[in-house]
C-alpha cells in the first residue's frame, strides 16, 4: 500500500474514527486513501478554522483524538486560531498537514511555506515525515502524544511523494500514557492548607469539571467546608442538578479579585493561579490575594479524579457530598428578549443529556449562571480567547455523541468568523440548535474600550466595534447555507422557536434579538 | 502624546492613509487614536483574512503600505494565508498587532501566544515595540521597509502598555530605498541571448507588466523577434487593448512545458524561471527546457523598466513596439451560462480602466484570454495560491481606487473562505461587481485528482470535492450581508444583470450558473 492508505489505517488502528478536512493537490492521495480504508468518517468544512474547531469540540467530548486534513501551510495558517483555543484548553488533535513533494521544495513554488514555523506555536510536537513508513509511524506517535496529558496537539507535515509512493506498511498503536497522579506529600500539603483555613478555596478546572471528579471535589468541600470555584473558561464543564455544584471566577478583573479576596487557602486543581484576560492600566493583572496559602494539588495534565478522591480521603470525608445542586431555574420575565430572560428560557427548556457549545460572550453570561440547576449536560467554554471557536466546536460535539442535542449559544460579532459552520451542519444534518445572539455590535469591547482607560469613543473608533450598516440578515444567511432559521424578538417566540427546535433533530438556527 | 497616536501620526507622515482593522481590547488605544489623526481611513472586516487580503489589494494599486491592524496572535494567525498570497505577490503591506502589555505576558493568559513565531513565516521584517518612542521608530522604520523592493511585508507588535503610555513623540519618515538597478553587464549578457536565439523569449513578471516596463518590453520584442510570456499567476497586470500583447503561460505543469519547450533562450525579467505549481508523480517539477540559454535579466525586486529599457537601447530597438494588442474581442455563443461564454461577455463589456480581481480558478481562465484585446484594465490574481484572497483583494482595490469600477471574478469554493468581504463591500459601498462563479465544486481539485495519479475516487473523496448537499444560496448570502444580487443562468439574463450592475455605483454580486 501507498503511504497515505498506511497512515489512513495505523490512524484507524489508533482508535480515530473522524478526519475533519479541506483538502487540496497535494492532499489527494489521502482523500483517495479515504475511501481505501473503512471505519474513519470523512467530514467537509468550507474553511480551515471549521475544521480544527471541530476537531476541538471532538476532542472534548470523545476523549481522544480525530484527525483534521490541512491543505500545505496556508491550510493550516486558517486553521491556527481554533488550534490555539484547543491547545489552551487540552483537547487531544491530530492534524495532517499535506505539503509538497520533497524534492519539490527547494523550487519555491508559491504554496511554499514554512509549515513547521507555522506549526509550532500551536502544537505539542511537529513531524514532518521522512518516507512512506516514517508517515505510518508519525500517525502512531501523533495518536499517543495527542492522548498525553488530557490532550495534546500533535501536527505531522504529509510531503505528497511519500503519501504516493508504495510499499508502506502500517504501523501498530502505540501505548497511551496515564496521566500522572500526585505525590502523597502534596495531597498531605493540599489537606493541611484546607484543614487550617478560615476561608478555603477549592480552585478547579481542566478535567476536574469532569462529573466524577467533581463528586471527590464535593467530598473536600464537606469536610473542609471549602467553596469550590472553576475557572471562567472551561473546556467541558459537567454540571446541572444533581450534580456537584461550582460557583464561577467572574471574567472582568476586579470582580475576580473582589470574589477570591477573602480566602485565606486556595489549592488548584487541573487550573493554574487566575490572571486577568487582558494588562489594563493601573489595574492587577493577578488576581489572588498574596495574603493566600497557595497550594497546586495538580496541574492541568495531571489525573484529576485521583488527585481529589486521594485529597478527600486523605481529608476523611464523608463518602457523599452535600454540595449537590438542587434542580430548578428562574423565573423568566416574559416580553422584549433579553439575555438574562433568553439565559432563563434555555435553563428551564435545556433537555437532559445537553452540549452546550458556548461563545456566546456578553449575552450568554446570564444563561450559564441560570443553568446551575437545569437538567444535567456538558458545558464547553471558548478556551483560548480565539473568535470563532463556538459553532465548530458544536459540529464536533455533535458527531462525537449523535445522541445529545448540542445548543450552540453564539455572539454575532464572533459567528461571523467560522460562518461556514452553518453549511457542514447542514450537509452533515447535525442535530445542533444554534442561538445566535444578536445585538449588532462587538458588545464586549464597548466595555473594554472604557475599561483600558481610552477616551470616550469617537466616529471612528465607535465604527469599529459595531456591527451596523449595514445589519447581517443571520435567518437569511442560514438559509443560504441550508440551515432553517427563525428569528426571535419577544419571549413568546423564542420559547416557541426554541420548542420547535428540541422537538426535532437536525440544524436550527434561531435569531435571538437582543 | 501616547505611544499608540505617536505610532498613527508617523504612519500618517510616512504616507499611509488607510487602516484595514479588526482590533480587539488589546488594540483599544489604537482605535481611539484613529479619532485623533485626520487622514487615516479606518475600514473594519469582521475577519482578518478580509482584512490583509484588502491591503493586498490596496497595495498593489496604490503602490504603498495600508496598514493592518490585529488582535494579538491568533488574529494574526487568521489574516496569516492572505499575508502568504501578499508576500509571493511583493505587495506593500505594514500589520500592527496588538500584544498584552509586556509585564502581563509571562503570566500566560488565555490569548498569549508565540507572536513573533507566527508573524515571520510571512514577514520580511518583525519588530516587538520596546517603548512608546520605540513605536513610533518602528512605523517610520516598517513604511521604509514595506516600499523596498517593489514591496514587502513588515509587522510590528505593539505591546498595549506601550500603546497607552504618554509622553512619547512622532518619529520622522524614512527615505524609501529606490529599486537596485541592473548592471551593464547582465544587459549585455541578456541582449546576447536574445541576438543569438532561434526562438528567443522575454520571460516576465512582477512590475515588468506594468505598461511603461511593457512598452519596453515590446521594443525588445520588436527588435529580437522574441515571443513576450508572462508568469502563470500576475500580481498586478496591466493589459487590454493598445497595450503590449503578452502570453500567458498556461497553469497545468504538461501545458506550460510544451509551451516553452521550443525556445532555446529565455531572458527572464521580474520573474523567477517558472516550476510546476505541485509536484506530480512521475511529472517534471521544472518546466523550461534544459537546452534553453537562460539569463536572469533581473529579479523580482529590481527595477523593471530601467532593466528593459535599456536592453532595448542595447539592442537598438525601435522607439515604437510593434506589438500593440489589438482592440477586440470574441464572439459570444449565446444560450446556457458557461466560463467560455460569460468570459466573452465580460471582456466585451469590461469598462475603460476597470480592475479585474482574478480569484475565478477553472472558471475565468477564458475570461483572462477573451479579454486580451478588451477596454485597457489591470488584471491581480492569486499569487500564493492560498484561497480566499478575491474578495478582499477587489475591497483594497477599490479602496485605493474609488473612481475605477472593479470587477471580481470568484470561484465559490474560494470565495467561502472570506465571505465576509461581501459585508465591508456593503459598509463602505465600493464600487465592485462580484461575478460569483457557481459550479457548486471544488472543481480544480476534480482535475487534480487524477493528475496526481490517484484512482478513480470512491464516495468519500467525491464528497470532499463537491459543494453540493446543501448548494449554497449565493444570492441569499450576499443579500444576507447587504449587497444587492441576482442570479444568471443564459448569456441573456448574465448580459442584462452586468450592464446593469455596470450601470451605477456600489456593489452587486452575480451568482453565474456555470
Amino acid at each position: 500500500m501507498n503511504g497515505a492508505r498506511a497512515l489512513l489505517e495505523t490512524l484507524k488502528a489508533s482508535g480515530v474514527e473522524v478526519c475533519f478536512a479541506n483538502p487540496g493537490t497535494s492532499e489527494m492521495q489521502l482523500v483517495a486513501a479515504l475511501d481505501e480504508v473503512d471505519g474513519i468518517r470523512a467530514v467537509l468544512g468550507l474553511f480551515e478554522g471549521v475544521v480544527t474547531g471541530a476537531a476541538d469540540g471532538y476532542g472534548r467530548m470523545a476523549d481522544k483524538p480525530a484527525v483534521t486534513l490541512l491543505h500545505l501551510g496556508p491550510g493550516l495558517a486558517n486553521g491556527l486560531a481554533n488550534l490555539h483555543n484547543a491547545r489552551r484548553g487540552g483537547s487531544p488533535i491530530v492534524n495532517l498537514v499535506g505539503d509538497h513533494a520533497d524534492y519539490h521544495l527547494y523550487l519555491n513554488s508559491p504554496l511554499t511555506s514554512d509549515i513547521e514555523g507555522l506549526a509550532r506555536p500551536v502544537s505539542d510536537w511537529v513531524h514532518r515525515a521522512t518516507s512512506a513508513d516514517d508517515l505510518a509511524e508519525a500517525g502512531a506517535a501523533a495518536v499517543a502524544i495527542a492522548h498525553e496529558g488530557a490532550g495534546r496537539i500533535a501536527t505531522v507535515i504529509v510531503p505528497a511523494n511519500h503519501a504516493w509512493s508504495g510499499d508502506a506498511i502500517s504501523a501498530p498503536p502505540r501505548p497511551t500514557d496515564a496521566r500522572a497522579t500526585v505525590a502523597p506529600d502534596v495531597i498531605e500539603r493540599a489537606a493541611d492548607a484546607l484543614r487550617n483555613a478560615r476561608m478555603p478555596c477549592l480552585f478547579v478546572g481542566g478535567r476536574a469539571l469532569r462529573e466524577d471528579a467533581m463528586l471527590a471535589a464535593g467530598r473536600v468541600a464537606t469536610a473542609t467546608g471549602a467553596r469550590i470555584v472553576c475557572e471562567t473558561f472551561a473546556t467541558r464543564h459537567q454540571r446541572g442538578a444533581g450534580r456537584v455544584a461550582v460557583e464561577k471566577l467572574p471574567y472582568f478583573g476586579e470582580e475576580a479579585q473582589a470574589f477570591l479576596a477573602e480566602f485565606d487557602a486556595i489549592v488548584y486543581c487541573g487550573a493554574d493561579a487566575p490572571v486577568s484576560f487582558f494588562a489594563y492600566p493601573g489595574k492587577p493583572s493577578i488576581l489572588a490575594p498574596d495574603t493566600a496559602l497557595s497550594v497546586r494539588l495538580a496541574s492541568k495534565r495531571q489525573n484529576h479524579l485521583h488527585a481529589l478522591s486521594a485529597l478527600a480521603d486523605a481529608l476523611g470525608a464523608p463518602a457523599e457530598t452535600d454540595r449537590l445542586q438542587r434542580a430548578g431555574t428562574p423565573p423568566v420575565e416574559e416580553g422584549k428578549l433579553t439575555p438574562v430572560n433568553a439565559g432563563a428560557i434555555i435553563a428551564e427548556m435545556l433537555p437532559d443529556d445537553a452540549i452546550v457549545s458556548d461563545e456566546g460572550a456578553t449575552s450568554s453570561f446570564a444563561a450559564f449562571a441560570q443553568s446551575a440547576g437545569a437538567a444535567r449536560h456538558d458545558w464547553l467554554q471558548l478556551t483560548g480567547g480565539a473568535i470563532g471557536q463556538g459553532l465548530p466546536v458544536a459540529i464536533g460535539a455533535a458527531i462525537a455523541c449523535p445522541n445529545r442535542k448540542v445548543i450552540a449559544l453564539q455572539a454575532d460579532g464572533s459567528a461571523m468568523y467560522t460562518n461556514q459552520a452553518l453549511w457542514t451542519m447542514a450537509r452533515e444534518r447535525l442535530d445542533i440548535v444554534t442561538i445566535l445572539f444578536n445585538n449588532r455590535s462587538y458588545a464586549i469591547l464597548n466595555i473594554e474600550m472604557t475599561r483600558v482607560g481610552a477616551q470616550t469613543p469617537g466616529p471612528k473608533a465607535k465604527a469599529m466595534l459595531n456591527l451596523r450598516e449595514p445589519d447581517i440578515q443571520w435567518r437569511t444567511l442560514a438559509e443560504s447555507m441550508g440551515v432553517e432559521a427563525t428569528t426571535a424578538t419577544t419571549t413568546e417566540e423564542f420559547r416557541a422557536s426554541l420548542g420547535r427546535a428540541l422537538a426535532r433533530k437536525g440544524p436550527v438556527l434561531i435569531e435571538a434579538m437582543i
